[in-house]
């Protein structure tokens, strides 16, 4: 393995030498900034070994540097080579400064441009700058000149999605108004959820989302520009998307956008998710860039009817899986079957392959007993991992994707946090309160203009009270058949994107995590909706996710009784949804499961 | 009245033909831009006999225009004359547009800069260029050139303040590390607030506020330039304030300003607070200006020890005061006297100036019976006003300001809604909701970090639950013997003024207000401080005031028991400080006031 990466590294370098080139930086990361990462994009495992996220590496002429964070500085270690990588720290080594303290002044840094952001590059231009040096934004990625190997591009199926809910030619003559109103002549739409919604498709280009890779500008009149695979677009697909979708290669992106755009138009781009390498370009052609945040993602995260009516179908399906296996665990803790992270994790996929219209897993699941839970991103080890019997509490954090021709159509996020020993008073104390912030964010109502920030805050507060907190945020949005992990909105301390909308998808999961103890986290996904019949107008959530929280680990003398009818009412809705489904030995526990809790 | 109306506005058309103007534009304000002024500054009065706040009047050639808000839509016709002047709605109709719809091409606009916003500035020097018109920034006010009988500049007693619990030099060496560590060369002083407590004087130069009218040039030194009437400093003045204060004339300031200034420099102003005059001197002198919150005044905001110490010894003068009062209010609606609005204010007037160390009222009692209290800013007329007698509620907005060498030291801000007939089973319901809205605030906890916009959404939850809503802030800064809004802090759903932090005094005083029906607000002054022993850091209120809230109006059956324990909590504490200095009969009264809460 070392001599491979040796032989890579130096290609590398002897790369830099014939160029006239004295340091190359590379993160893990594609051109779309995305979460996930197709494999032909994996340079950085390629150059160093390292399989984790969120890395960037440095290669000079006589020194290598790999930066990783907290999560993987054991993982690094046994996957980098120590003789020729320095292993340094994301957050607390700057890995710019670093770059430049092994280079003699007037150096020249490569980067590839299309595989950082824009705020990223630059800082990092105006730091080299002003010290001396020179970046150099390359017109190759010098990896994929020496890459034999490089898996294929994604070739995923292309889908003509059906559970929409409204056509692209619809969406695009609202999203076309927008951009009017706002005096933009086009937005750039660098995220495929985006172009996807807009022509309705789906595919499986990269892990745990739904998308098919592409990029897009989208103009004032309507007509989108697409940059795809285009050999992939299935039959049908010109009539699917409607008048005014032109499609290109997506190979081609950097040489047909040039065509498409003019020094006298603004076009709107979204800072944070587009590469430095596409602004670059729109800078160079003389286009008025308008940063502001994605217009495509704000329409889309208000979810129609069809929308949420997929979604909720979804989360049923997902419940009748959750709850199965759920049954299961509490008969297997019951024999003392030594079940392990893996084995549970497993089962839990099982069940949903078992259920109608389940696709495919909506992000790793984090299964974790005991003191692993208190890992906040723990990621546990097939093979090395810990077993039912010793601990307390078992911490399950999944989710599915669900597409079917019967409307069942979304992607769902559950995390439950169940008894499987003795747990002690502390862990029940601590789950109540946790609970209790659940119900406080699931409870609140809201006037329409209010934020994540402030929702945030109502959450927190009964943890707050009794002097604990959370360190990450409270909820994240949550997309319709396409990622997990979608903004807005957001429910946090800090990261204010904009109000809360009727339609949006977002979880609630304030959690409570001691360090080589215990940890837990209680996550459902709600909606956003318009409360009728009110004085003012309101909004409430509602919970779309359908489990019972584990009642053996609430102390209900600790609750409020409104806390515990909000309990016992989700518990009845679950139960009315999901006992349908089950067969008697899984509904006689479902009955259990979500009979009202009382105190004494 | 209006003869000499039409001769002042006559005056000001010669003036603008003497001096090639084409239209004067006057507002309500002084150079401090703050809430009250002096009434040598009261021009609009002078010239168009208006007694209102925040109006805007044009005179051009042939025409006049007076601009109020909705509070005034009735007394501007009552005392400004309509032959003279058009009557027009501050918000609904722009004055700019107004006056240049009433002009020529090319016309020349004057103003008084130094009694205008710089934003206000910016944008009318924008909207009138734009449009080919002029503006003028004039050297003299003309209205001060025909204004004969013109009151003198304020010539209150300047105290050199001893309740302070810090010198001056130390403050000043505190703020100017704060000068230093943001690179900033001064900081300019426009209200009267920071000036007074940088060198801890006060006065009452102008209505309700005890301070000095004065400016100030701050350096990063910790030399302050003090503008003040230096015929009113005190002997003893420059032992009180220390080294490093120099007094200069506020007449002087224009003149004297640019020689303490140079291009070189980086000066902070908040541009709130900064009249456009002042920021054109800085800008002509080439002074890089830069605009930013307060910083004096975030120093000022988080009350040291002695402070606090005086606030809360202050409260307790007006607590005793209140309970008197309150106590009062019941033995005359049980003998059935027919005190009015005006009455009943006027008495507790009388109330507060029988404790020791009262000063003067902090602003005007808001004195409201029955539907009055449903006007936010109700202003009642003394002689004809509502009388005891029909209706079920009485709402008393008041406050005082104290000062003694006992060491009580402060300002108080109480509201206060009671039972004085029927109150209706609607009534009740929203007093009680309230109730627990105020109780949210009171009762929450937060990490530091935490904002008032995100307190706001806590305070509000009990009342958006049932789906009603109050359309002012919760809460606001509250100063210490100085004025009775501070800003920051805020507590509201949108103006962000950062975190809350230890020291800060705040009000909470949510309400409901129901048209042509009643009128709801419960409200006390609360200090931000440390939560002490839990897990993670944690800030709370303490509430300061010492008054019992009327509990006849508060449905037990509809509060939680947790909001009935605060409660209980709270009347616990407001008997063991005021019941001490009461006398037989009032002692009885807040026995039975502040007894335990309690359903059935």
């Amino acid at each position: 393995m070392s001599t491979t990466i040796a032989q890579r590294v130096e290609a590398i370098r002897k790369y830099l030498a014939d160029n006239n080139l004295d340091a190359f930086l590379l993160p893990t990361a594609d051109p779309h900034l995305g979460e996930y990462q197709p494999e032909n994009a994996h340079r950085v495992t390629w150059l160093s070994g390292f399989h984790g996220e969120n890395c960037m590496v440095v290669i000079t002429k006589d020194t290598a540097g790999i930066f990783v964070d907290g999560r993987f500085t054991v993982q690094v270690k046994q996957q980098v080579p120590a003789d020729i990588f320095q292993y340094l720290h994301i957050n607390n080594d700057c890995h710019l400064n670093w770059t430049m303290d092994n280079l003699s002044a007037g150096a020249r840094i490569a980067v590839d441009a299309s595989l950082f952001g824009i705020s990223w590059y630059k800082n990092a231009e105006k730091a080299f700058t002003g010290k001396g040096f020179e970046i150099v934004s390359l017109q190759e990625n010098p990896v994929d000149l020496f890459w034999e190997d490089r898996p294929a591009a994604p070739s995923s199926a292309i889908e003509l999605f059906q559970n929409a809910g409204q056509s692209s030619v619809e969406k695009r003559h609202l999203l076309a108004k927008r951009l009017q109103e706002k005096e933009l002549d086009a937005t750039l739409l660098t995220q495929p959820e985006d172009t996807n919604w807009l022509v309705n498709i789906r595919g499986s280009d990269i892990p745990y989302v739904r998308s098919v890779l592409s990029f897009g500008l989208f103009k004032n009149n309507g007509e989108l520009e697409l940059f795809i695979d285009t050999a992939r677009l299935p039959e049908g697909f010109a009539d699917h998307a409607g008048e005014g979708v032109n499609v290109y290669d997506i190979t081609a992106l950097f040489s047909v956008l040039p065509e498409k755009i003019s020094a006298d138009q603004r076009i709107q781009l979204d800072p944070a998710q587009t590469n430095a390498g596409l602004f670059n370009l729109l800078h160079d052609a003389g286009v008025s860039v308008v940063e502001d945040m994605n217009l495509c993602a704000r329409a889309r995260v208000c979810k129609n009817e069809k929308e949420i009516e997929g979604m909720k179908a979804a989360h049923i399906q997902d419940g009748i899986a959750m709850c199965r296996f759920l049954a299961w665990v509490d008969r297997e803790v019951e024999a003392g079957n030594p079940n392990d992270e893996e084995t549970l994790a497993a089962k839990l996929l099982e069940f949903r392959q078992g259920v109608e219209g389940f696709i495919a897993p909506s992000f790793p699941s984090i299964s974790a007993l005991g003191s692993n839970a208190a890992i906040v991103h723990y990621n546990h080890d097939p093979k090395n991992c810990r077993k039912l019997g010793s601990d307390g509490m078992y911490l399950i954090d999944s989710g599915g994707h669900y597409n079917n021709a019967n409307g069942v159509s979304g992607t769902t996020d559950i995390t439950r946090t169940i008894k499987v020993g003795n747990a002690t008073d502390e862990e029940r104390r601590m789950v109540t309160l946790v609970m209790r912030s659940h119900i406080s964010l699931a409870s609140a109502r809201f006037m329409p203009g209010t934020t994540g920030v402030q929702l945030d805050t109502v959450t927190r507060q009964p943890m707050w009270k009794e002097g604990f907190n959370f360190d990450h945020g409270t909820g994240h949005g949550i997309g319709h058949f396409l990622s997990v992990h979608e903004f807005p909105p957001r429910i946090n301390p800090s990261n204010n994107c904009g109000a809360m909308e009727p339609g949006m998808c977002v979880t609630n999961e304030p959690g409570f995590y001691k360090e080589d103890g215990f940890g837990i986290r209680l996550e459902n996904v709600e909606v956003v909706r318009e409360v009728t019949g009110t004085a003012a107008s309101m909004l409430e959530l509602e919970a779309i996710t359908y489990t019972p929280f584990d009642k053996r680990l609430l102390v209900a003398e600790q609750m409020r009784d409104d806390e515990i009818e909000w309990l016992n009412n989700y518990h009845a809705q679950v139960f009315e949804k999901i006992a349908p489904s089950l067969n008697k030995q899984d509904k006689t526990w479902l009955e259990q499961a979500t009979s009202p809790l009382t105190r004494g």
